[in-house]
């Protein structure tokens, strides 16, 4: 009777909704992937690299809630510590699973493979805990409960958390009956909170809303519109949070915020709004636009996932989804004007030579709804602030952490997670550089993304934040990109483009080849051709000499 | 008056050996990269990401005694911190620089890009602390000591150090004027312990000796040939130490020890001596092949970098240089016999159909005097342990931290080291995999290594390593290796090889060629194709059922 300690792990997991696990097999974590192998709803997804695997597993989670990376000790898991970091920065409830040697090794400090001359055998679960919710080292007697731990643990904060897993340990019994936390508010927490919000709101003149993206990571998006419809007010969102909404017209919604650097309409609509009421925000550098933002902290309307924050005060234990649906029932409405929205690509300037805005402009059209897009660190997020996307469009980017080459291996997840909606991936070369091995990952899995990669000649964004744009440090490898695709198999449709025309037609080519293949696209761009909001943001007058 | 702190810091890399510096650029490591470009003597190498530049830092440092590896803050890092972990397991001294934000984000806590949410500029610091052997995060006050303290550690220890430097903090000028750690023994602890050991070998009729790597680390190959010379003892190297004697017969060498699974003439010159000394050892499962050496611990001669144990007691500050020498002007011959030297490849025979024994002959013939090798972890380093190698000639392997991946990043860093040698990497295709687009930056910078990539359909270490060799987690996606080098450039010369006639040819043609071309040559091998070693150490008869 009972379950093997590995077999039970894997149930829970796949009960919570993983049904793909990526990683790297290695000699000490078997046990744990024949436990996948034998779980008749769970599969394997073997990766090119653990860091690649690590950022696969936090694309699939962003679309599935969970996702569960397994390494094996030392060698594998410290390669796939910055991904999980990213995880843990961006709140992505990622688990991540390692098989560690035999309990008799580690009880007699042995110095087998994969450990440092000095064998420590909490050397690395010590140096995960700075990056991770919470850590287990499993034994057969704290297994059960630890395992059920540091799921309750993640369940309820969105952040990943790591599970030390000795060969040895995988296989004894245990029992295999859990319950699951009950996630719900202090009611008299939330009832104070929505109190004091609600009375901030009666008292103003023109509230309004700026969203972001732990409104996704708390499941949190129904309550959310529900409050926007019922309110009315204008709402924008940071770029984080770029996708909780589209050109819905029915509410009243001014795009995505970006400072003074463009889009005055969200601009004003918060920062001229006697009660700015935010939700599920990130106020970071780069996702506010230089913390550009004015609000006044003694009024402040802070609403998190499970906590919120008015007037200095804050009433924890208050989940989102409740705090939204208790002020949607009450919430005033105020007779807003609509703000409009007009902050996306239109009517560009068709040139010969391709540029970056006729791309996106093309790109707008292309998308449709329920699309996956996957968008790169660097100038890629910058331009994708003025993008218009489409109802039920997931839009994944990782705008605090910021690990280049994130967009490439976490595109193998997202695409992993949603098999029947199109993933587009929009990535500079230099980031590419970094995970590109893992698109044949993707390949061998028969997943047919589109992937841009934008080669501008080296790293453009560092070129732009550095005191001279040529210095060499920014120059890369020249790759002919789109070969790479063919060294990894023949189910593929690749492209290099360097005119508006052929960008044209290749528009129309992978509209057709994506429904059977994968599409990788070269898209040749001037080293600084730039998006607006990274001219106005960060260039300034810097390129005044070069050439544009 | 005075210098920058970076470019005191790189000054001072470049005293000690470093000339080029491995890494990523990334926006708050500017100022660091441009003390390196400003810097006559020194040059930035961009690598494609940071686990692989941090294996060319470990590669590089392994024939230079000294590398480097720059990162930034958090994202980049984190990425290398593998590489970081294996120099500290196999003691090799690269010094982990990472730029971080200015000192006021720091003091402010400010959430900007690279953070966790809750920022904590100490985590990353923190999770480095367990992999290195000292950290130093620099302010303006503490920048020259900390530099010149965790140099000397480095100095002294020969294992990797972590530098945070803040970008602020870069310029701030210092005195320049700086001393070196001075290495000596301690008189009397040298005295004490060379009479100790000398005893113990007075008193033997049969002492042997077995080496290993940490006599490359130490710098103490001289001593150690003087030794050797002086007492004509029967010597054995371990894996890790496999370089230390070529076939050189003035000496009276058996070939590398093995265990009980071949070259019993190393195996009996050890276990059957009466006074085993061992010198620079690494005693772990892989290295000794399963802990299978007899000694007594009450009389051991246990002699390591800077200490030494005999009969129990540890003699502190003892430089193995000093030991060795000392040894060696007073260590009583005993007219040993030759034991005799035959574990080398041989009168392998032909078959059409390419074997690994075919090719590891033709590789020991294709081996000159000077030739740096890199041999990756798994198969390949079984195979090498039977392989004779020439004069001078360095193995580099990752036998103890056994990272897969890090061979093709190494021999960067091997190859940059010493450009006038040749370079030959032996890899296994599932390790390649996983930092296969290093490649590009040999390619960039014109290096010419020989690369050999052994396709042998999976992780063919891990089929014979787990209980059943067919289990899907062992396959990987398939790639065409000998096309991948074309995505990158076109000074390569490349071939994919199934016959042994075929192999002939290349080895002849890439004899020439690799002159003013890197090589790069797939060998397809069958699955279950293993080395004697891997099949005696670990498939034993478990492959029976399948058709070899």
């Amino acid at each position: 009777m009972g379950m093997s300690i590995s077999d039970y792990l894997v149930f829970r997991l796949q009960k919570l909704g993983v049904k793909e696990f990526f990683g790297l097999p290695g000699d000490y974590n078997f046990n744990i992937l024949k436990s996948i192998e034998n779980n008749p709803k769970t599969r394997w997804i073997g990766c090119t690299n653990e860091l690649n695997a690590g950022y696969a597993a936090d694309g699939y989670a962003r679309i599935k809630g969970i996702g569960a990376l397994v390494t094996t000790y030392g060698v594998g898991e410290l390669s796939a510590i910055n991904a999980i970091a990213g995880s843990m920065s961006e709140f992505v409830p990622v688990v991540k699973i390692v098989g560690v040697p035999n309990t008799k090794f580690i009880k007699n400090n042995t110095l087998i493979h994969h450990n440092l001359n000095t064998p420590d055998y909490q050397a690395f679960i010590k140096a995960y805990s700075n990056v991770v919710e919470t850590t287990a080292f499993l034994t057969k007697e704290n297994a059960k409960e630890e395992i059920d731990r540091v799921l309750n643990v993640l369940i309820k904060e969105k952040k990943p958390v790591y599970i030390a897993l000795p060969m040895d340990v995988c296989n004894v019994l245990i029992d295999e009956k859990y319950s699951e936390i009950e996630q719900k508010s202090n009611k008299d927490n939330l009832k104070e909170a929505a109190k004091v919000i609600l009375e901030l709101i009666e008292k103003s003149k023109n509230p309004a809303i700026l969203a972001d993206v732990m409104i996704k990571r708390f499941g949190a998006k129904e309550e959310f519109y529900k409050l926007l419809k019922n309110s009315n007010y204008p709402v924008t969102t940071l770029l984080m949070g770029k996708d909780l909404i589209c050109d819905d017209e029915s509410l009243n919604y001014s795009g995505t915020y970006v400072g003074k650097f463009g889009n005055p309409k969200a601009y004003e609509s918060i920062n001229n709004s006697d009660c700015p009421i935010f939700i599920g925000t990130v106020i970071s550098d780069i996702n506010t636009m230089g913390f550009d933002l004015k609000f006044n902290p003694d009024d402040w309307i802070n609403i998190q996932g499970n906590y919120c924050v008015v007037k200095n005060t804050i009433y924890k234990d208050v989940l989102m989804k409740d705090i939204l649906d208790e002020l949607s029932n009450k919430i005033p409405k105020k007779n807003h004007n609509k703000t409009g929205f007009d902050y996306f690509y239109e009517n560009v300037e068709k040139k010969e030579k391709l540029t970056g805005d006729y791309f996106y402009e093309k790109l707008q059209d292309f998308i449709q709804e329920g699309d996956n897009l996957v968008v790169e660190t660097g100038i890629v997020n910058l331009a994708l602030a003025k993008l218009k996307i489409k109802k039920n469009v997931s839009v994944n980017n990782q705008v605090l952490w910021g690990s280049i080459g994130w967009a490439t291996g976490a595109t193998l997840g997202v695409s992993m997670a949603n098999k029947n909606a199109r993933t587009i991936l929009i990535t500079g070369e230099g980031s590419h550089q970094l995970s590109a091995t893992e698109i044949s990952t993707m390949m061998r899995n028969n997943l047919k993304p589109v992937i841009f990669v934008i080669n501008n000649n080296g790293y453009t964004i560092e070129r732009i934040l550095c005191d001279n744009p040529m210095d060499e440090y920014n120059e890369i490898a020249k790759w002919n990109y789109s070969k790479l695709p063919q060294v990894f198999g023949k189910n593929v449709f690749s492209a290099n483009i360097n005119i508006s025309d052929e960008l044209d037609k290749v528009f129309k080519i992978i509209k057709e080849e994506q429904k059977s293949k994968m599409c990788y696209i070269e898209l040749n761009l001037d080293m600084f051709d730039l998006p607006e909001l990274a001219q106005k943001s960060i260039a300034g007058n810097k390129l005044e000499k070069y050439s544009l």
